[in-house]
């Protein structure tokens, strides 16, 4: 989609790296391939998580400063507390980090095969929107769609309370497996990314660098 | 330092994870081992990330939940935007959000061979303040020191604005390692957690779960 709206470089994962947060590889040589060049569009795939990719693209790869970075559409939503582990958020992250207007996309599914036509409109109403106006400093956009033959809307949400539960499955002496489920600690709550998936709406969610607790800073009282 | 305020179970990885950020293992098994078992100590090593540590413990390995979870101390600072890469800041982010009490030390410096005795007195003082105050829901402390042989003291600071430059060396064809240096955007801003390293104090730094941009949540004109 993103070729509508000017040249596009790809610097993509080799594989899956599901849940790599803002992880990097400092102890690895990160490795590079192009895989594609032509008019418009360039591909290179990398050995790296998402946030080596974007590094690697700002400080390696590109000539300039893109005007967009986007990430995804990943599989599977990045929305309330799982913005916390997701790579496709990571990569925005690194991104705005570095002054350049940032979207992650993220779609929530269990299917493997996914039909993204409906969630055109609002990838490209967000990206133009980023284009023409800039984020502020600090600020990242993270858009969650709902596995839907038409969206109902779209809504600026905040983040939402939840958290995951019985998320370690033993599977043999000493050996076990990440699983479990989501519990949405807010369901009523029509302001957060979680409730507008859970209703059919796509959630647009500015997000911020800083994680200061500005409310505890007065309270602490630890000074000496 | 931390039997002295009651019992310890450690869960660490099984070596280094530095830049682990909140990353989690989905795709492979997770195995843990007990190396020992004395009165007051019990020590698990864990072959996942910092954060699948801290779920291995709270969902599999612990009968009850914890007081308190610490973190670290790292080797190497985690304040300003290295937060956002810290698998030591990761693994307290973990436990808060599972609702414990949860603090992160890191200790700015290049050496191997590190002293730890100038930080004992903050340690115990920020451990036990969270023992016997809680923390507030959804919010962790950020503990960083500088190298030095006694503390000025110790400060409650918000995050610093700061970037990480020039950060991939090209050592071959295709080729990366991530290097770089950092660039603090608030060298004169007595508030950060960066400035009290650079001048010899403590931060403690509270942070939060929720990432929202609140001040953009009115702005953002896609709404639909």
């Amino acid at each position: 989609m993103m070729c509508r709206l000017g040249d596009v470089i790809v610097v993509a994962p080799d594989g899956p790296r599901s849940a790599s947060s803002c992880s990097i590889s400092p102890l690895t040589t990160i490795t590079v391939r192009l895989l594609k060049q032509q008019q418009g569009l360039t591909v290179y795939q990398c050995s790296g998580t998402p946030t080596d990719c974007i590094k690697l693209a700002l400080d390696g790869l590109l000539e300039r400063k893109p005007d967009l970075v986007v990430s995804g559409i990943n599989h599977g939503d990045n929305a309330s507390v799982s913005i916390h582990y997701s790579g496709t958020v990571g990569a925005a992250y690194e991104a705005c980090m570095k002054n350049v207007p940032a979207i992650a996309y993220s779609l929530k599914t269990k299917s493997l095969q996914c039909n993204f036509r409906p969630y055109e409109d609002t990838v490209m109403q967000t990206a133009r929107y980023a284009l023409e106006n800039g984020l502020p400093q600090d600020v990242l956009l993270n858009v969650n769609f709902p596995e839907v033959e038409e969206l109902k809307g779209t809504k600026i949400c905040r983040v939402g309370r939840g958290r995951w539960m019985k998320e370690m499955m033993q599977v043999g002496e000493g050996a076990y497996r990440l699983t479990g489920y989501f519990q949405n600690l807010e369901p009523d709550a029509e302001d957060t990314d979680y409730w507008a998936l859970e209703h059919g709406f796509a959630s647009v969610t500015p997000l911020q660098l800083d994680m200061t607790a500005y409310t505890m800073l007065g309270e602490l009282k630890i000074e000496s």
